[in-house]
């Protein structure tokens, strides 16, 4: 999985989904932000991780008693256990949060694991308590319905769709309290690079404001001064680190 | 594709979905109507036939531009040309019809190639040709922007979601003006017998409601003089063809 | 059930939704159009009857086998019997029609026992059939699942909400291609004579906007050379009838 | 109103939303559908216009009486008096159909002043006599509640949202049985032509596929053979005119 | 109000709903989950009592002044003062939160008669001080417009439906963090003493996951030897209490 | 801006928007609550203000690229430099959250200059960040898409629609933890001063409640006795002060 530069994760942590999402948007990637799904809890590190896939389809009631989950081959219970370590393990839910696209259980097994990260257009149940984990976990809303009331898990890393997103195994997540932004897997490096570079001047930016700046002409930068004292305050910042 | 026997096809043209949808419900089937679709044109004879899947998830703007079309193997197109004759076309939109699922011009050579229909959960362009042609489709509602827009096509065949319902390849369809029944393969024979054993009765008592008989104790049949009655009416109208 | 005049009804087949909602509106009644229905077949007479109701709740599974319909107390088919001649059954479906409010058995029994029309704001199944019936019937979307699927009736002729606006028992319904408007049962006979009298007037401006005269000043009338125009016409029209 | 030549409009009576979308998707310009609406009745001649637009807001009591229509600077009546000959009246109705955006009165008056259209993506009260209107008319659903019960008409040929897409005013607009496009003043003309050219391909194509041909290769052009044969079909076509 | 034992309310408190969902669904009642509420604040002790309903339908302007709250027999205030202690109040907004189901006068009321929660699938007003309060409540989200905006209670104890799941009075209601699911009245202690069981497991699930166990064969309970394993572990949790 | 008392906004800062919402439910206004908008941090003073407003419509793509922020002109940038210190920034996104109606660096310019709050009925990016500001900010959920991805800014300062409400440039917005509502301007001043009194008395009524008190004939305030006990309750009160 993927050709993305060690480095490049460790960028993505320290920058937020809002600048990823304008860094597309210069790139005409419009539609990379995973709608209507947001932290079971806030203020985490952000998670960042390569997307590891699992389908649902509706559940047929035929295919689908509880006696299912007896079944070593479940695919939810395989995704759980094969999602790599480092990885986010994205879920089509198809929107749905009628019944839970996964629990507590699958959350902890997934951390201990070393996964990087949870996310569901459907609902997590026992969401309490997945909430508490040190692991980042998106989902639309809390679900106690067993999985199996409308979900069939149905295919594991092919590529779907996830809150109206296209999602390709070995995208790039990246996760924070606005939500959860997907970068195509060949431009994740230069994203990366490009979005830390963006946050340097925004962190300038905001101080400026908070000193009474006005945003026109600096943000965006198009004033010339601006553009030197900007420079001299990173050089600055750099050299005082 | 398929151990339906020949005559099982010819007997669910004959029946409603609406009966069909109460057999389903008897063997504890309750999620087999595909929500929110139309036919584009009513009054047609029903749609019969096994699901082939095609399968959209959003599209990525950089995989998605007009150019794509050019490519042979672009899988809408393949779908349209491998869809086997007597088979329904059932697409997986998502339940999103800003964008066209597909225009005329596919429709037209589905028919041609002898497929039996069209379903999708999203919308069609060309929706006022495609009405006219002696093939039955349905959608949610009419959509003029390319397919490109918005949907990306990305498996054939494929275990899919269609308006909340589970397909599987080989499922038996069968639409009327009331929308699309899906039927498990592995039961469509019975079923189908079923349900012209029920279409009959039903025939009955819309004679006898029709001739001011209540409904209750006819439908569903409790009373045994009623039952004495149909069995006669039965057998006359058996010989009587 | 009641006490409107007998020649309130008869008013009521000759004017429209439209101008009953004026004339509540006026009256400070601004929610009394149920939303999102629709005639499943239009041009037909207009749809005039008191309100006889009938309340769904959700199914429950264990409460709603198939095996309920055999009981002769089943409220929607106790409802189909006992709604009386001349009044129309509106069904509380919460808005949801995956399944069937009722088929084509119930609406030919209404029909033939003289009830005036339907209304649900779910759907109905056998809607082709429903749709080519001398019976007014108004419904969201066609639904082939039965009734029991994911509705329980539970109560008769109590008030109830349709499609967002309160019925209550005895309220005068009048439908007809924009759908259906509630009458308060206490107002219903001052509101017909009033509706008559706009429609008087609206017929006016429609030959009036027909022959190039502009709107404003017409409707709503405020010139006063208008309005002997509109006497005169309406003096002429009622002698030569 | 317009640098749009003379014959782009008689061009885009000839040719169907559909093509027009992608005609405009090659350019970049993907959301120029307006969603979720429908001719009031269909079949009829294009709809082909400029811009003339109408906001509306949420309606305040206080500032809605019934009285307000007596008004001659009603900006809903000033608008149905000032929109051009030959524009199309299109209204921002929020998307909320739950009351009128305009009636029968004002649609006659409109067709008889010359105007070539009317949209809103609320609804529209008398319904069925504006269906029968030789006047193209494009809603979301009937909507029987006067205007005033929810909009307030603000402004007159601002840039405005309709159906999710930006419409400004001398933006010319094209509707059919799919729907209606929102063309951009400025490219109106190159994309007429392009259209027209499109459409004379498009017709080749489906008559070939009528006939039996495949798809792959056809539909976009790719195979230089067929470009010679479609070449030629076109002179002769021409020549037989 | 019920045969449920009184040991059987002090076990739901001790499990989760997602717990209570899947027992329910090995009895094939897969819809008892409320859609879309959540607590006003979470991390409360669960809630648990039998449900006592009120059920409202869309207010009507001329019944529903300010003034019909000083009436002492309006029903929103006598549900409120005749809910039985213990027992759970839950209100048929019919999914409407536009304006308020209730506030925090009234919910205090409640708490201090000893009323075990409340629950509406709309929303209430004051949110902020219910949720202080040492009393359970959910909705889907806060709404300031008073009651008789949009909503006029109508029945009190009657079956209703809410968040698209039945509810008759009497049923079980268990709510947490994930949100609230109905226990059919009948089957409450069983349900109660099978989920205790269920949990004693799951939470020895989650310990063996926490120390790196994979959950193939141990959720659910497949593997002899982790049989062996529980049984000895439940045992000495026991003996060391 | 407005004619507003001084002392109307401090006393607004003291009463709640249930309370608001009620008190203009009584002058015939029921729809001034801005709908499915939420603070993005609780337990903020009340946000008071006059709304000063921007509307945006959908975003064509042609006039939106990301370069148009470098215009000093742009209007969202002009607004943000022009709302006047003490008003409201309200935008009409249209209740659209797919892409950000603005973010954290506005947002603090905002707080800056001295503005009381912003408001959207779509989302902000930078959620967490704006949060922590001391400046109430409302909005539907976060969104990290740039603003141009969906939305462009095409007027300030007219009179739009928010949340389904009416706002008026001058209005007075009011915000809590339930959402915010909108006073029109002119009502201001006697609003403020009637919810100070409302809330004097929902302040006895919680006190009596909590002591034991049954709800009805205490509120609303019937009783005759109540109405002795809670003026002297009131006296007193004063007094100690």
């Amino acid at each position: 999985m993927g050709t993305t530069l060690p480095t490049t994760k460790e960028k993505l942590r320290k920058v937020s989904t809002a600048t990823i999402a304008t860094c597309l948007f210069k790139r005409g990637l419009k539609n990379q932000f995973i709608q209507d799904v947001k932290p079971l809890k806030p203020n985490k590190p952000n998670m960042v991780g390569e997307a590891y896939t699992l389908r649902y389809i509706p559940a047929r009631e035929d295919l689908n008693p509880i006696e299912v989950f007896r079944d070593p081959n479940h695919l939810q219970r395989v995704a759980v256990e094969e999602c790599p370590k480092g990885a986010v393990l994205v879920i089509d839910s198809r929107k749905d949060a009628r019944a839970a696209s996964a629990g507590s259980i699958l959350a902890t097994r997934l951390m201990v694991r070393g996964v990087a990260g949870i996310v569901t257009d459907g609902g997590f149940r026992d969401s309490a308590e997945i909430a508490e984990l040190e692991f980042p976990s998106y989902h639309n809303r809390p679900s106690a319905p067993t999985n199996l009331t409308l979900h069939q898990a149905i295919a594991i890393n092919e590529p779907i769709g996830c809150g109206d997103v296209a999602v390709f195994p070995g995208d790039i997540l990246v996760g924070d309290d606005d939500g959860v932004m997907v970068i195509p897997a060949h431009i994740a490096d230069e994203v990366a690079d490009e979005c830390v570079q963006m946050t340097l001047y925004e962190d300038y930016v905001i101080q400026q404001v908070e000193n009474g700046h006005a945003v026109i002409g600096l943000y965006p930068l198009v004033d010339e001064n601006i553009k030197k004292a900007f420079e001299s305050w990173k050089k600055n910042k750099t050299t005082n680190r």
